[in-house]
């Protein structure tokens, strides 16, 4: 191999002389989940993508699926599509995402709205299955993604709870010891994420449902940031409630419907607020009075966004046969190497990682902070390096292990490296950096 | 023209001798919409579809228009889309279908959630805007769409407030006399339809929404059924919220998502439940605290379901081109066509019209009513003609005006008519008719 060049790529600028360009050639040819990359729209480009945790990209089949379903489905079974497959699509598209990610039996899962709006119905749900009025605070932490602490912010006020929050360092996440002495008899729920959107945490989600259930509480976990990344397992862990996005790992395109999972123990009575149609038993019966649907189904309240629901099936049957070990696996190996660029590049500019540095730690993405990050990523998105910006000045690096390639981390974050060092000062407009 | 042949269908069969069929033609002929037809998939096929009020046809556009945005949109631009443009498509969408469809001025209108969802948050939103403790009732009908129904219900129980119910006449709607009788001090918020979703019935807009306000409440419209096919004049007639789906005669697609009317008046203080990171003030900046976007923004509550939104603008276009007066103008006729083929061939046969006679007094589908009629619809489906069934006994025609040929009628009605008679007798089962 010409110590000049990789895969077509100049190395003589590199510090390391090339050597960091000759170790993502060698992590991708060991990779057996390589293949799969070649499967996504716009992998055989020079973009760097890097924010496969914010929005996945398209499967190149994702076209013609969408289009052969506007034809022939939508168009030729008309109405009738309906009957013949899109009122059991929640389902049958919940219980696959429950089997290949979620680690849940059949019959738990649904796919509807938006996270925001299906993270409402089940914490309203979780309040009334606890059903204490002596429990009046939910728990969750200052570092909990924005539209989880709006949301509870807007319940506690209807529902005259209280707030109680768990100061969680931006740089890791929700310790199973904070939430034991943040938990008590007053508490009713528990609202965490199982990957912190900003450090990339991974939070202990057996050890930490454990300890909610300790306190006699349930727990809402947030699953938008470790579905199809982090392995799951829900049922092993007992836990009460969970929701999470489609149009990250999962690659169900912008604003694709959320999921939600309801343990089977709190089927039985669910109460959710919003009472529609498609919760209704027989609902095309269209008769006087509310009467929920029995199991699952009675947490659907509006008509399910097929049109939406589509592009994800194709990543779950990639994930099934890929299996989550080793998509994890990649994943590791996607975000260790990601830590190697920073210590050998951008470190020595003054950024900084707050991310946790042991891989079993952190889901598939990992933020870097510096005061220029606000004006370098958008130089770097008008080159096609695509990593996201998280304010004040992070930079976050996401990491989609079937869509990723480690030599396209070492393009993405070599350019960082770039647009730092072509600012001519490594510790830019002389702030401090800590 | 062959007296036993029009546009190739055969009309011996038919008992008027074919001359219905050859006025369908004669309509069709004089129809200015009719090049519309031509845009939508399916129309050159021999099916007939008179359910475009349930779910309207893809227009031939849309497959293309989803793959070049999958490949290019969302592919190309990636995560970037959002700042260039999905973020603002809930307003220019919502905008552009207040110019089009509504009568309402920018800024009131957002595309988002689903109907159920949308109502939910309106109404809720509502029972705020009134604020009056001793306002303690919502008002609706009977005959109001079931999940309008439902949810009341729930939103009742939780603030604890009362539903005062109208009976409306199966047949038709609800009157302004009614209104008028059920409102007082007592009422909080009214929840009617715009369009009954079974009879058609055109109800007064204007002048409910005067009654209602004359009572000191607030009118929230379900316009599920009226949008895209009846004029409408939001702003004109002092409406203070409305809420509608798009998948009917917007043409958006199985479960696209629902928009959200909020007059100007309201905007300032408008609290509604679902509080999420899309509908607060500067979204990513990912502050602390939940402070409401200016504006209809603070509507939203998740991310858009941007890839749900995207088939609606095709028929946008079309609607402002040809203008709701023609629209409505046609509708008028292919309706009034549909029961001039309902007292030739079906009334003689036992079946009732459980519509308004009156065109003025009905949107742009009718229902009609026989005991036979649920295995005559399963028949129906089975050979590509495709109207929709409404339990206990109707069938429901609906007749989505840029999409729907009066010759399309004509087979629609013969086939009916031709299950009825197969059966082999006018009064099935020897049960009784009325």
């Amino acid at each position: 191999m010409d110590a000049g060049k990789v895969n077509g790529q100049e190395t003589r600028q590199d510090p390391d002389g090339g050597a960091l360009l000759r170790r993502a050639a060698e992590l991708d040819a060991a990779d057996p989940l390589a293949p799969y990359r070649d499967l996504f729209i716009g992998t055989d480009t020079p973009l760097s993508y890097l924010d496969g945790n914010s929005l996945g990209r398209p499967l190149k089949r994702t076209p013609q699926d969408i289009s052969d379903f506007i034809r022939d489905s939508w168009g030729g079974r008309l109405i009738r599509g309906w009957d013949e497959e899109w009122l059991e699509l929640p389902h049958t598209i919940g219980d696959q995402l429950g089997r290949a990610v979620l680690g849940a039996a059949p019959g738990q899962t649904v796919i509807a709205d938006s996270t925001t709006v299906v993270l409402y119905k089940l914490i309203r749900a979780a309040v009334a299955a606890v059903g204490d009025t002596e429990r009046t605070e939910i728990v969750l932490d200052t570092d909990n993604f924005p539209t989880d602490r709006y949301l509870v912010e807007g319940i506690a006020r209807e529902e005259g709870l209280t707030l109680r929050w768990i100061e969680s360092d931006p740089s890791s996440g929700v310790s199973v010891a904070q939430v034991r002495e943040a938990t008590g008899p007053a508490t009713a729920v528990v609202l965490l994420s199982h990957v912190a959107y900003r450090s990339g945490f991974l939070a202990d989600l057996e050890a930490i449902t454990a300890a909610v259930h300790d306190a006699g509480a349930v727990v809402v976990w947030d699953l938008c940031h470790s579905a199809g990344s982090v392995e799951i397992d829900l049922d092993g862990a007992g836990v009460d409630f969970a929701a999470g996005c489609t149009y990250k790992y999962l690659n169900g395109g912008p604003g694709s419907p959320a999921f939600a999972y309801v343990n089977s123990r709190h089927l039985p009575g669910l109460q959710q607020p919003i009472w529609g149609w498609m919760g209704r038993k027989d609902s095309f019966e269209m008769a006087a009075g509310y009467e929920p649907a029995p199991g699952i189904r009675s947490f659907l309240s509006g008509t399910p966004a097929i049109f939406g629901m589509l592009a994800m099936r194709g990543t779950l049957d990639l994930i099934e046969e890929a299996g989550m070990a080793a998509i994890r696996e990649k994943s590791f190996k996607l975000t260790g190497f990601a830590v190697e660029l920073f210590e050998a590049w951008l470190e020595p500019l003054g950024v900084r990682l707050t991310s946790p540095r042991d891989p079993q730690q952190r889901g598939s993405h990992i933020t870097v902070d510096h005061p220029a990050f606000r004006d370098v990523t958008a130089e770097l998105w008008e080159q096609d390096v695509i990593p996201d910006f998280r304010a004040p000045q992070g930079i976050r690096i996401g990491l989609s292990p079937l869509s990723t390639s480690f030599e396209e981390v070492h393009r993405g974050v070599a350019a960082i490296r770039e647009r730092l060092e072509g600012r001519g000062f490594d510790n830019p407009r002389g702030m401090p950096v800590n």
